[in-house]
């Protein structure tokens, strides 16, 4: 059981922290959008809180956004926990889908509405609140704890990978947990173990070297859009797999054992599929299950296309030129700078005649698998269960957190994901929410992991 | 040879003519974007202009832009010509490839670079200028003129039809000319026999009620701009041709005399190629040569495309929808509305799961097959050659211009494309222009035409 002080600084400080999440919410802290200052503001409004908390904070500057790094130490005989969150956001496009503005948060129903409540201002908020509540009204601190919140999550993470080379002593800790992920149910409390990578790459075809009269020409120029179109297309086959060469050769397979325990995940199809709208869930390789699909096997998305005239209305031309930005989700023992190899590879080889392509790459993350047996785990199992009365799932995530492989990597530790978010929250869509009771439970959890990693015998 | 006097005329006022132009040119007469009033300012100007030319010039409002009508009976003995233009333009964009703004005309290197220039307001204003100067210099005008000046050409002239029906015997004439045409070349002035038709359409796919995760839902949401490719793809079979149900069915073969004549333009595909920034024609039908493809086969060319997160940066979503403009270019015999029909039956056969698809239908427009053994025709001949030095070639166009069809159909006359356009006039493109010389040639030409008229056996 959580100790009774924090626990009780925590329930009398909701209207305080509430008014202190919206300020935090109010940084549009998009990453990838040139221009604005809604990151560096939203950095220097993290220093200034963990400064009143008496931590050492600094914003350490980036060749993109700043991190912010703050420590608090205890005791030498204390455990350090590192604590990962991120500032930044995605875009809120599209704006007009919006019930409110995305960076003036609103409480409907019980859930703060704004663009990074859920992906995660509201995660890394549930970790300050705890180690607030520890400072301010526990015995003592636990443990030892240090925070790294990065500036540029959402646009995979570019110089992550220096930056923890260089800070790497700075950041050293015996536990690591990371706030940005999600519940496998609202009911279901979930500890991630593993998340796919990513490989993102921007694909430009280019025809006649300007728009062209459609009907002066057409028959006789070959069409960019059209080309791309077909490039698209002949990315997957049939059966719904990538046809980029080499992309299957590293996945590591699943385990029949691992597949038998996900069978049992109190999963619904049909209600997953409804929630987005959706009647039928057709992406993907037909041999595999819903989950493995969303978990454990590779894909390709477009996540954007343009070309030609799109205003309203009609022009008929042939036009100069069309691209699209591609997401490639990775999973364990890709390699992603392999995969866009193998991208620009079979763009070279599908270029149709008349046609000029580049590939421009970008983001690269690798998938993680983390060990589960180990006493932050065991920490977390815990809290999760004290906090929501339910002993958490081990579950694996189809989404990117880059950092959890480089803390693998670099920083020797094998986090533990322990996010609040749930899966109706909308992250990285429009009308993004989170639950303000994953906020206050979810901060009783972070509290009581700490208190577990000094007393891993409770 | 052309009256003496007009001929002066027209010479001797180049200068005053050139900056009643560039007035025409500055409206930017935009029929296909909403807003704005430069279609309604274009018009205006156009009737005052006529007015001063004496005149009885009307703007007749329709559900659209509005068309100007304009007339000088001068006697019931004179044969009746029936001229007609358009003021309105296509969209400027991209507008950051133009070397100057494309609504404030400049002069360089001999041509009038505007947004319009070529298509088709100087071609217009050449007329204009032909009746002027027969008016204010001519011992008498030789025909009596009917202008009809239409305000939405370039979206697929949708309230045409219904127009020229009601006005039919406003309009009735003994011969027509349509000034929205091509040389075949610099040196080469052309009457245009035969033009290809128009089916426009917009194809939406929808997935996900919104824009969701690629992380979270990548191998399970249908992705729409994957589906979008696919569905474009499959519109192409390997040799080209276009798979839509019926899409040949109706097209009039072209006859071996037809085919042969062409071969012997002095065509020269690799210039041609180079004229548009390529080095390769592959656009089109495999067992057609390239004046074939453009001329007298039906195409199928995406306009515009986009889904998903287009600006700068990543985003990473599967998208809630993609869509795609899509202009079909017909020929004689194809029926615009059984094509559309067509499209939509493919769409829905070709609809993946998880996707719902819409088709707006568009513009329609029928092609044209025109006499060329009228009197007209023998009078348009002979004036080009007067003004010219070089007899025309009779040619096909690939592009569309409703009216000479519904000219046909409604009013029972076969109108002569005479048009002094270029191919090098970047018509639909960023820089259009058109070159000066085709101004005051081309203005020499219509008036000679009318003179031929009265006087066909000269």
């Amino acid at each position: 059981m959580l100790n009774a002080s924090v626990l009780e600084y925590l329930e009398s400080h909701r209207r305080e922290h509430l008014s202190r999440f919206f300020e935090l919410l109010r940084f549009p802290s998009i990453a990838g959008l040139a221009g604005g200052d809604g990151c560096e503001r939203a950095a220097e409004w993290l220093a200034g809180y963990f400064r009143k908390l008496g931590l050492q904070a600094e914003i350490v500057a980036t060749d993109g956004r700043p991190n912010v790094i703050a420590e608090a130490h205890i005791a030498a005989d204390l455990p350090t926990l590192l604590i990962y969150g991120h500032y930044d956001v995605q875009p809120p496009d599209p704006l007009d889908a919006w019930r409110s503005e995305p960076f003036e948060p609103v409480v409907r129903d019980g859930c703060v509405y704004a663009r990074g409540a859920s992906d995660s201002k509201g995660q890394l908020f549930a970790y300050i609140r705890a180690v607030e509540a520890w400072r301010q009204a526990g015995d003592a601190m636990p443990v030892n704890v240090k925070f790294l919140v990065e500036g540029a999550e959402e646009v995979g993470s570019p110089g992550l990978e220096a930056f923890l080379a260089t800070h790497a002593d700075r950041l050293a800790a015996d536990a690591a947990v990371i706030g940005d992920s999600e519940f496998f149910n609202p009911s279901l409390p979930s500890i991630t173990y593993s998340l796919r990578g990513l490989a993102y790459v921007e694909l430009t075809l280019k025809g006649p070297v300007s728009d062209v009269h459609s009907g002066l020409h057409g028959g006789a120029v070959a069409n960019p859009i059209n080309a791309l179109g077909r490039l698209i297309a002949a990315m997957h086959d049939e059966a719904g797999s990538v046809t980029l060469p080499g992309f299957y050769d590293d996945v590591l397979v699943l385990s029949d054992a691992e597949r038998r325990t996900w069978r049992r995940l109190p999963f619904d199809a049909e209600q997953y599929a409804a929630s987005l709208g959706l009647t039928e869930l057709a992406g993907g390789e037909k041999d595999y299950t819903v989950l493995e699909r969303r978990w454990a096997r590779p894909t390709l998305d477009c996540n954007g296309i343009v070309g030609g005239f799109i205003a309203a209305g009609a022009k008929t031309i042939i036009p100069s030129e069309a691209s699209a930005k591609v997401s490639m989700r990775l999973v364990p023992n890709q390699d992603p700078h392999k995969i866009i190899e193998g991208f620009k590879r079979f763009v070279a080889e599908h270029t149709p005649p008349g046609m000029t392509a580049t590939v421009q790459a970008g983001a690269e993350a690798r998938a993680v698998l983390l060990r589960s047996d180990t006493a932050a785990v065991k920490a977390a199992v815990a809290a999760l269960a004290d906090a929501f009365g339910q002993k958490p799932a081990m579950i694996r995530c189809g989404a990117s957190v880059p950092v959890a492989e480089l803390i693998q990597r670099l920083l020797g530790l094998d986090a533990v994901l322990m996010g609040f978010g749930l899966p109706s929250d909308n992250v990285h869509s429009p009308n993004e929410h989170f639950r303000l009771e994953q906020l206050w439970r979810g901060s009783i959890a972070a509290a009581a992991m700490m208190q577990n990693l000094r007393e891993p015998e409770l």
